[in-house]
């Protein structure tokens, strides 16, 4: 876990937010890297499940909702953890989080210090919509994306004429004041989910509850995290959110204890209700509540596990010498790097660094490239490396003459001569599958 | 503007934001192709200024940041409105929306009222970060995602190796709690920017302010605005911003008046030496406060002149008479529109419906396609053009015999017949470009 966030720092991936002012506890900011990365995971994961479904529409609603949609939801009363604080030393815990056995006895974890009872903290960011700061002014920043997908759903059903079953996708921030977030990106209080609402008819909700948990099998396979660093478990009812009547909780192996990754919820018809809203089948004239079932991602813990997944570390011979050296290597799916093709004159030498930059400009139209010219070619294949880059084309001497071209390959290291006009095919095909 | 707004909410791309619960003043969700045509503008705009070029690099930062940031960049102290308020009415205005006149005579402009004198409201949203809402737990929403290119310069510098010129890009989330919001979604508490911070040495800014206003007027003409609709405006030093020493704004002839569309500010040293930022030549080994020019585009403000833009309405003939009617067409550039094709069977007989089904399975794994089977062609037409779909393919009785359809061209709404198998083909060429 170290070696990653150090690396994240260190070659932009993730930063600290508000770093040069003593940093904001458990905020973070996504450097060059880490903005492309999260980007990949978004528009992948819209093109998956928004373009390439027949049943499923986007949404893309506001962060800061109506009080009324909050209370109508439940979230006013329910959406609390409770929350102990030491009279000694004043530090805040999640009562759940401290052993019964200090609570019992009072005891601050910390300091031994005494302990106030536990009362329910309301996880909602608030604040105020008009000049005017009084309880007609207050709003919410949403802690889930969920019930603009519940408010929304006449509207919506009406707008595209859609029939049971079907879903409505949505991407976006969403808002938490955690009393204990913490583990590098794993828990923040600003984050972004990926959920989908998907409405069906109440007896049918068994097979599509199985039908998302195989979607989701699929995806974080295809994010690159191996099946048996996942556990799949059933959530017993006084752990499941209040609106939830049966909830699945995909686990990762994290480096801090296994914990949930992504989370599939079966909500029945308690968001619909709340908000009132109902279903018209015009063919049959039926009108009913439909049930819904929520499979849900986030962003930050998608791209978590995907370095996980990706980092590797191994002895690799240098490019310049015979000896090995430590070589650290993102090993992401295409799709998913942030750099697809690095371009490298072996030297700086005008000639060299002319046909490099003119293979450049050629590739940056298609993919998302970069061009690196300083320090040695083994130095600059090892930055590539450490960031994923699946192929480093190099311009040589022998490239001016023979116009030719090196490609390495990331995991392999294997390299290969090619025509430069024959290099964006080559590519192309190499990488297929990756404008995504 | 009613037309646009009656056509948003009725099609799905705009609806009023909690909307059942009698909505929030002046906040909108995208509904479905709300939502995709804001991706499209943003994907476009990424790819085209990160992507396509060598000079700049993106960040994806946190809503939420210190109020030290806030502090020291003129945001607290500076980034006010002047608020009066109707003492008998309680209306609320902006002083420099009333007329001098009836400031003078202190009387509201709806009830004749004595009016307040003014008061500086500042225009952050206000929240808590932690469980106790004190001074020390106060944060702010951002009013601008700037701020965040600003104080992780150093750290993206040293993570990307840049050299000046450079820029850091972002698109994202920004809050104004602002007094009179208004026109649709012109100006809205909480809305989207793409905006460049262009790192520059300090004498060549004027250069590269030319070369931004040029890449504004481009990107404006790329999202189908007529140049004669857009005006230039030096903005004078009394209204430009705290920060800003020359600033362009975009203007463009509304219905509702000729308004700020994009806006180019020059912004100094002043962010950079707020935040203590330096950028250090390794290759000179110079140390210099870089000047920045900040181009900066709104994603909704792009939507709606996009949308204006495209409405065009005149009279046609109907599929199926001899007659004319009214046909409203969105003539979206084919890369802004939400849906690229649709697939239509002529009529609804399994036939024709498992051969369209076939073929909209098959397109929609490169393109956003919708299918289509109820009411009759001529109405579904219709629909297809007032959304801006570029293309609608049918199936007909013809068609399981020849194996052709028909492909119709939304803005001639000519037809032409191509064989099933050249299809994917055919669309690709017409859409060329359409993946970004």
């Amino acid at each position: 876990m170290e070696k990653i966030t150090s690396l994240a720092k260190r070659r932009g991936f993730i930063f600290p937010d508000s770093e040069i002012y003593g940093g904001l506890a458990n905020s973070w900011d996504f450097g060059p890297l880490g903005a492309e990365l999260k980007r990949n995971i978004k528009n992948r994961w819209w093109k998956k499940f928004v373009h390439e479904r027949p049943d499923i529409v986007g949404l893309d609603a506001a962060v800061i909702m109506a009080s009324e949609v909050w209370r109508r939801s439940g979230h006013l009363k329910n959406f609390t953890d409770p929350l102990i604080e030491c009279k000694k030393c004043h530090e805040r815990f999640r009562a759940d989080n401290i052993s019964p056995i200090a609570i019992k006895k009072s005891a601050c974890p910390l300091c031994g210090g005494a302990l106030t009872t536990a009362r329910q903290f309301n996880l909602m960011f608030k604040t105020h919509s008009g000049p005017v700061e009084d309880t007609s002014t207050e709003v919410y920043l949403r802690p889930e994306t969920a019930q603009a997908m519940f408010v929304n759903f006449e509207q919506v059903v009406s707008a595209s004429r859609r029939k049971l079953p079907f879903g409505i996708a949505q991407t976006g921030k969403a808002f938490r004041n955690e009393i204990t977030p913490g583990n590098f990106i794993f828990r923040t209080r600003e984050f972004e989910q990926m959920e989908i609402e998907y409405f069906v008819r109440p007896e049918e909700w068994k097979k599509y509850f199985d039908h998302w948990l195989e979607e989701m099998k699929k995806w974080a396979a295809d994010l690159g995290v191996r099946a048996n660093k996942i556990k799949y478990r059933e959530i017993p009812k006084k752990e499941r959110a209040h609106y939830s009547e049966r909830t699945v909780d995909i686990e990762y192996s994290w480096p801090f204890g296994q914990k949930e990754l992504y989370g599939l919820a079966y909500r029945g018809d308690y968001d619909l209700k709340n908000h009132g809203q109902i279903y018209h089948d015009l063919e049959t004239d039926q009108k009913l509540t439909p049930h819904v079932v929520e499979p849900s991602w986030g962003v930050e813990r998608s791209m978590l596990v995907a370095m996980l997944e990706a980092y590797d570390e191994e002895q690799a011979p240098t490019a310049e010498t015979d000896e090995t050296d430590k070589r650290v290597v993102l090993r992401f799916p295409h799709w998913l790097a942030p750099y697809k093709i690095a371009v490298l004159p072996l030297l700086r030498k005008p000639d060299l660094i002319k046909t490099a930059q003119q293979i450049y400009d050629q590739l940056r139209l298609d993919y998302i490239c970069e061009y690196d010219e300083t320090q040695s070619i083994g130095r600059r294949y090892r930055r590539q490396d450490e960031i994923g880059t699946p192929f480093c084309v190099t311009v040589d001497f022998d490239s001016l003459e023979d116009k030719k071209v090196t490609v390495r390959d990331r995991d392999t290291m294997k390299q290969e001569r090619v025509a430069i006009k024959k290099l964006p095919a080559l590519l192309t095909n190499k990488l297929k599958s990756v404008n995504v």
